[in-house]
């Protein structure tokens, strides 16, 4: 399958590599068509790599993953191209952090509590299928979750069963056994808030590499 | 030990309740010394049980648990009496929840992301020992996690060792086998933000009794 990848950051490179693991044809997008980053990317990745500007990783992608920082997610898919995304599956992995108040990140204040970053993706691409998914976890954990010592938890938000049903399909591609499905995107504010909690939880257990898993 | 526990609903009679049943003496304190719901609870436990008004209450507890709904927690703590509470440890099981806006709840939006309503205690009480705990599980949950098929977490927060050391040994006594230290009282931002994830997973899951283990 064609994927876009919307940021050159360790998450988009990490998932793009995954991608062309699975023998997918990746294009990461970036602000400049020829981003040093991605060049480096496309160059370890080998077959199947590619790169171009946001709007030509959201023309390429059948499906588009969105793994920028939180404060620039809505600006990149704005210059990605509302039509160039239009019908297509897009995955929110971003989350709304503000860095301005120092460490650890607080909530960009509009985007959380009573909305998400997620919810006003959806509304800045209305023709668009968006799934808020693997914002939980650090980006090593999305692409190998049999890292871990058990198996943990994969959450999907997101208001089309059919977008859903086929993320569902790339992240049992990623290895997650057991997506739950929370319900439609305004769920996205709770795996979004979760990230305060998973700071602190980052600093106590001294790695970013874990997960929770829901025992009944 | 003898125990206060501010509040009379589901979360304070289960508490209470345990308290009494491992052997403590428990007041248990509303705003009014005859309050029905209380005058019930300590029928049913029977020796050590007591009632009284919320400062009733504050003054008799070596230890008092803080069981109000968030949006009335600072408005008890302040009728329950600053001076009662001086030099005690308050354990803060309460969530800062805004039902106003219809379910599932948000938080309170000046008791979240950049506060908690754990600090705004600890502000009004701070000749005081605040713990920030329990409030990520069901209360039937709070008193025997061996009712869940697996251990999982409880998280503390608080600005002082010594109390932490002091509620540790309470959670021991209900059954929580390694709680986790997450640091100073503003780590209560992300035990308080799960809430939004937690009452998610409540509907998907059809349950209120589970929490989640960390995979390493």
């Amino acid at each position: 399958m064609k994927f876009g990848v919307i940021g050159t950051g360790m998450v988009g490179s990490t998932l793009a590599g995954k991608l062309i693991s699975l023998g997918h044809e990746v294009k990461m997008g970036s602000r400049s068509a020829s981003n040093e980053k991605a060049a480096a990317w496309v160059k370890q990745a080998g077959k199947g790599a590619s790169q171009g500007t946001f709007a030509d990783a959201a023309a390429f992608g059948e499906v588009v993953f969105v793994c920028t920082k939180g404060d620039v997610t809505l600006d990149a898919v704005r210059l990605a191209g509302i039509d160039n995304l239009k019908g297509k599956v897009v995955i929110d992995v971003s989350n709304p952090l503000d860095f301005s108040k120092g460490m650890p990140p607080s909530m960009i204040p509009e985007l959380t509590n009573t909305n998400s970053l997620g919810e006003e993706l959806q509304k800045l691409i209305p023709a668009s299928y968006v799934v808020k998914t693997l914002n939980t976890i650090n980006c090593e954990v999305m692409v190998n979750p049999s890292m871990l010592q058990d198996d943990s938890e994969i959450l999907i938000s997101g208001n089309d069963s059919n977008a859903k049903s086929k993320v569902i399909g790339i992240l049992r591609s990623f290895g997650w056994k057991n997506p739950i499905d929370l319900g439609d995107i305004t769920t996205a504010r709770g795996t979004e808030m979760y990230i305060a909690l998973w700071m602190r939880l980052m600093g106590v257990l001294g790695t970013a590499q874990f997960n929770f898993k829901i025992v009944k």
